[in-house]
């Protein structure tokens, strides 16, 4: 039976978080030490539901904040215990950035602020790197909405210790074209499928990409195939093409909004919406938020990346990104968080939260 | 043990052929048929290698012609074994026009012709329909070439008893575009490689086919994408796309040649050979060709697909495609052969190997 010392600095618990095998369905064993750890702790009121678990203050305060990481990590990739470089003060493993540097800055707050100037939601979900279907914070925001409930949360994805805020908007759409097939050596009798995507690709090539400015924050949208397949047999001209496109969108645009351009767009062309996730207004204008940046100090950046942000958008609660490590290590074999970064996220979010 | 009955008709010998099922590389049971059905007249001398069956007369005429056949057919598709339409005079199945009608008029013409104007040479051969490694006349081509010496060569693949003379050659490279991967909510930090394929199909759209007259015969090229593939993952941007390309060019081009054209027509890409197959002249205007069609009659027309008659012309021997059926029905399940066209071919050669 694993156990986390909650007690011990936040480096050492990264570690023990680390060390704790919790790839994406495989949260149990972890979920069941952090439901252990986090209920010694009086102040807490704790609740679990499947593999998620929410701890609270009560204290009756007029402001309520979440802050939340995701339990689970991608799969094992020979980068599986975590590995302390002491000279370059460097932690290595899997989950070292995402996210269990800022899962460990999250269980030192729970434990150790018995009264903290804001009350505080603390939530540790699963399965937030496959599926959506099985996100445990969208399951929470689907089915108790009140357990994440607040003025303000906090996501402590890896964001290298700097704020980010709101998050870009994500779609995928199938754009294909049609022909006919025939032998290729008659070619003539059919219509060539593949070719007809050419006009496709050349309006991805000449797409000029809005940059809006939103609180402050300049984004930069994206609208790139990231697949294309067609073909029958090599001697046979194909009937279909079908290039996947993803479109990645400022926070001023709705879902349907993005639908609705990407659209116009491939105007002309068959155009199929496979997948879709709403962007995350930054919401850098509300009281909450600002205090925050206030107290963490540092330049505000945009997310570009979707992250679970907007589900606390969904929820009308304005959140950003705020965690140790670089988000480029994520999902890599080198995976890794500079250890200052941790302890400087927790100090920050103490001093915000004891002031 | 199966046998052939020479001394029938030639439609009822068709049907003997179907209902020997010689799948590629399954070709052994009609194979030993085939060479015991010939090995009983003495005006053949019979030689057999592996699956494939050569019969010559031998009589010192000045002249000599190879008519040849493959004796195997694709995968049974549900149209196994021969069925006779006789309402409307239909042979339905399995090898009835891709080439077993064809084989039964070699083997008939083989049997019955003690004494023909024209010493002739009779090939069965194996594994057509696969990778041309394995291809008997290719083998017998490569190892034996005097077994295949004549002036003239008919292959008697389905062309609707109509005379397709030469064939075109084929060929199919690989298009291939580089870039450089990053996360789709960073594009502007990678480079797409499937966007620059837009231009490749771009220049495959405004290509127009050259239609070079050849002996009075207008061929007509092709340049296909055949297939398309490209992508990583929904949210990277590809750093590989590759676009394979089937070039059909007439019998005026030499491989060389066809793929000098080829890599200039994509100049500024990296493009990869990986399959060619020459072209065949007419060669109308060789005596022995030109006495063939005169007997036969009908409009001689240019064969578009790429067939066997290439290895002849490799040879040095003029050769034409002759032979009941409609090549489009061939490979498919509902394959079938009008039983007239293939008395018209018997007796068409039979006129001229006799006049």
């Amino acid at each position: 039976m694993a156990t986390l010392d909650l007690t011990t600095d936040v480096v050492t618990l990264t570690r023990q978080l680390m060390d704790i095998e919790s790839v994406s369905l495989n949260e149990l064993e972890l979920a069941d030490a952090v439901e252990r750890a986090l209920a010694a702790y009086d102040h807490l009121v704790v609740e679990r539901r499947g593999n998620s678990i929410v701890a609270r203050t009560d204290l009756g305060l007029p402001e309520r904040v979440v802050v939340a990481g995701h339990l689970d990590t991608v799969p094992v990739n020979g980068n599986f215990p975590s590995r302390l470089d002491e000279a370059t003060g460097i932690l290595h493993g899997l989950g070292a950035c995402d996210m269990k540097a800022g899962d460990a800055v999250i269980l030192k707050l729970a434990a150790s602020l018995e009264a903290p100037n804001r009350d505080v939601t603390y939530v540790l979900y699963d399965a937030e790197e496959i599926e959506a279907v099985h996100n445990g914070l969208g399951k929470l925001a689907a089915s108790e909405p009140d357990l994440l409930a607040g003025d303000f949360a906090i996501l402590m994805e890896p964001s290298n210790a700097g704020v980010e805020a709101g998050c870009q908007g994500t779609l995928r759409v199938e754009v294909r074209t049609t022909g006919e097939r025939s032998h290729s050596a008659r070619s003539w009798r059919g219509v060539n499928a593949i070719h007809k995507a050419g006009e496709v690709l050349r309006r991805l090539e000449a797409y000029v990409p809005r940059k809006p400015v939103i609180d402050g924050l300049e984004y930069h949208e994206g609208l790139n195939a990231v697949f294309v397949s067609g073909g029958v047999a090599g001697n046979v001209i194909p009937d279909e093409c079908v290039v996947t496109v993803n479109y990645r969108f400022a926070p001023d645009r709705s879902e349907e909004e993005a639908l609705a351009f990407v659209q116009s767009f491939f105007d002309g062309y068959e155009v199929t919406l496979t997948d879709s996730a709403p962007s995350a207004l930054p919401g850098l204008d509300r009281p909450a938020a600002k205090a925050f940046i206030e107290a963490v100090g540092g330049e505000v950046g945009p997310k570009f990346g979707w992250t679970d942000v907007a589900r606390f958008t969904v929820l009308g609660i304005p959140a950003v990104n705020y965690g140790p490590g670089d988000p480029m290590f994520a999902h890599k074999a080198d995976e890794h968080v500079r250890i200052s970064e941790i302890t400087t996220c927790e100090l920050a979010l103490r001093d915000w939260l004891t002031a």
